[in-house]
């Protein structure tokens, strides 16, 4: 007969957590690089640009915090990022202690161009939703993932994906399958997400 | 008004995933590597350990399988342990091309150790599930990334976190909050798991 036992419970739970997170993150990460391989990016980097891009500029913690990388490392690749001109470092007005980031034109035509490449197809992750779309009508809502991320990085960090689809509802359109940055769309923006 | 576009609906998808995902696996990480730290012993390693014990023995390409790391990765680990005596190469009767790993009877403690030594209060992936046990009344069961994960990596994949169970319950009781090897249990075993 099976012992009920509270630490046997957590011991089996966090270890199926661990087999599941580690096996949907290696999806992603390859998918990931295989997305961004023509633009001779690492993710990291690509999640600098993509962090940067939907808050509106970033501070290098901002960045560290949302991107789940260490404050060094996101520091590094931002100063690689500024070499090739893709970002520009700045002082905040209102906090002269934090170092800012923003895209360059140029930072913000290379955030574009990946969007309009990405290709569903080529995307494991999205194929292996599909079974459950077709099932429940909607894409998986992991809404239990959500809880325990919730909890372990809270409320601003949840918000960031919401954000990025309000913006790309903005900023893209779908022409003949792709995303297309929409004509009359102006990426000038001053105003941070985060206040 | 929001356009409905499936290539929106997709490159969103695989955001929240990659969020998701990254963010659970990152404090998974975390968490692992104070569980074994007083052991001088990486993720990897560890991984490479808990798979050829509860599989009773594994190929190199098994253990890179169901550890989802590169072959080269489960290679070179599985050597280094081999020369600190926690695991033992040897060819396989009835297969000649594939090289085995057992733990040695130095690894068998080395694993038992481990999980004696876990603490649940020390998890914060376990604690991050509480709130949800305390609703539900159980464990999440995570349906949806199980669901993907399957059609990710297949039924054998699945099954190990299964195999876990049977044999940690077989193996361990709960002894003053902390699980300790059962008196009677004869770790002698010869018969795989997998055909």
């Amino acid at each position: 007969m099976t012992q009920h036992s509270e630490i046997k419970e957590a011991l089996l739970f966090t270890h199926r957590i661990a087999q599941l997170s580690k096996a949907v993150w290696k999806a992603v990460e390859k998918d990931w690089q295989q997305w961004i391989k023509p633009y001779d990016l690492n993710i990291n980097e690509h999640h600098i640009i993509w962090i940067t891009h939907h808050l509106k500029g970033a501070s290098v913690s901002e960045i560290a915090k949302f991107g789940i990388m260490h404050i060094s490392t996101a520091f590094n690749f931002s100063k690689k990022l500024e070499e090739r001109g893709y970002i520009i470092f700045s002082k905040n007005e209102n906090d002269k202690r934090n170092t800012y980031v923003r895209l360059s034109e140029k930072g913000e035509e290379l955030y574009s161009n990946l969007v309009e490449t990405f290709n569903k197809n080529e995307s494991s992750i999205y194929q292996a939703a599909l079974p459950l779309k077709e099932l429940f009508g909607k894409f998986p809502t992991l809404l239990e993932l959500n809880g325990m991320v919730h909890t372990l990085y809270g409320e601003d960090f949840m918000n960031i994906t919401e954000h990025s689809l309000v913006n790309i509802n903005e900023e893209f359109e779908e022409v003949d399958g792709n995303l297309k940055t929409k004509k009359d769309f102006n990426p000038t923006r001053t105003e941070r997400i985060l206040k």
